[in-house]
């Protein structure tokens, strides 16, 4: 986000990413009524109250994704007070999302499970990013096994999905968080939340505050995103790519290298 | 409930509702293995952890079934911060939950909306039991205006209803505690709850010391159920007008002068 109004009562609490009038990076409409373009251009103009700090020590571009994917798996795991250490948590989906969210749950000390349909990302998980265990979520005596033992479920999937099943991963008073958008109505059985104090809530983004609180953690922690660096000119290769699932884990255009060289040919900019 | 195993995470805790060794006051099997009959006895023997002290000038009939719905309707209210004064809350449906749950949000000085299929429950809402606002649900209008303005919502409807009108009625962070138990599962869009950082969670009675709280809390401020007493020989047909929704808005079986009458005929017992 670039601004909001400044005024209402999520603004004035400390939760402006909930304002009503929020104008996003990209893809909104500013006051002025022109299109904002985020990030796709070599300069940004943002009100002062919507500037992130880099901390020293994160790189720009690997530090880029957790403006939005990092911020929003941090803020609900600190909102919804599971990020302790010793607590588990579990990780749907192994996307953007989910790959900071297991991150940023080790860094917290928390032991964290992923949770997926392929099962061909159990090495990954468990090995290049660190995750505890690892549920086929379609493997039903695997299901059963992880049955009331977490605290929470970070559920990053934006496929429609039979929520029985996850619900039951949690412990007493669990909490999953949704992240994703699926476009059918989700089926929650009143049984699922009712009998175990159960909370489903849904998440987005976070404040500034807590995003520079986030970027601050990150860099002490040495966590960043892991990404492709890409120029403009291979953007739309990257686009067929993200259709098929098919990075790892994000794509970051490296604007500054690449924008002015290849659609206007002028003065070259400062490098990244 | 009567007992619990006193030693897992929720009962050590203090969440001993949520412990999976529950045993509930009827219908219930307790360690013996024998059945649980609850109060339809003169005479019950339970583990001194689950007995409630009932405060001076509580009412027996009146405050008994606070025990049951006076838990389910505070314990949420405590625990995801509600209870604040100044903040509104809506209570979906006017039964035996919600009655309570408005006389409870009024004694802790918050501003309370009755959100009701039946227009003909205005009067009562407002009058009797003291509502600051009425919203028929099925008036788009009225739903339309009250959008956007609620903290939580207590929903103690049993049916199946579509939530997207009611999760709107949520300011964002807005909760909406699930308390009824419908039978079909609820259709919840994912962004409903993610746009405007919502949560949806179910509640189920509360711990022995939350109880002991709000029973004393409530004979604090002088309040207690709406009842109607009954005696043994009335019970078919208090099922019957349950069945029906006549009741306003519990039935108390007066069990201490009526059960020796009227199927012993022995000695009789100590009037309530």
């Amino acid at each position: 986000m670039v601004n909001t109004c400044q005024s209402c009562e999520s603004c004035e609490g400390g939760h402006e990413n909930y304002c009503s009038k929020i104008i996003f990076t990209y893809n909104s409409h500013d006051r002025d009524g022109t299109v904002t373009y985020g990030g796709y251009s070599d300069m940004v103009v943002v009100n002062e109250r919507f500037v992130i700090r880099f901390p020293d020590g994160m790189p720009l571009d690997r530090g880029a994704p957790l403006l939005c994917a990092g911020i929003t798996v941090y803020n609900p795991m600190k909102h919804h007070g599971l990020n302790e250490a010793g607590k588990h948590i579990g990780v749907v989906g192994l996307g953007g999302l989910g790959h900071v969210a297991v991150k940023f749950a080790k860094a917290f000390g928390m032991r964290v499970t992923v949770i997926s349909t392929s099962p061909g990302k159990r090495e990954e998980a468990m090995e290049t990013l660190g995750a505890d265990a690892f549920v086929v979520s379609g493997d039903a005596n695997q299901m059963k096994a992880a049955k009331g033992t977490m605290d929470g479920i970070m559920n990053t999937a934006s496929a429609s999905m039979s929520m029985y099943a996850y619900l039951a991963l949690l412990k007493p008073q669990g909490k999953m968080i949704l992240l994703g958008l699926p476009e059918k109505p989700l089926q929650i059985s009143a049984f699922s939340l009712v009998t175990g104090g159960k909370t489903l809530a849904g998440s987005c983004m976070g404040s500034i505050r807590d995003t520079q609180e986030m970027m601050d953690f990150a860099a002490k922690h040495g966590l960043a995103a892991d990404i492709e660096l890409i120029g403009t000119e291979e953007v739309n290769e990257a686009m067929e790519r993200l259709a098929k699932g098919e990075v790892r884990y994000r794509f970051v255009i490296d604007i500054g290298n690449t924008l002015n060289a290849a659609s206007l040919g002028s003065s070259p900019v400062p490098a990244l």
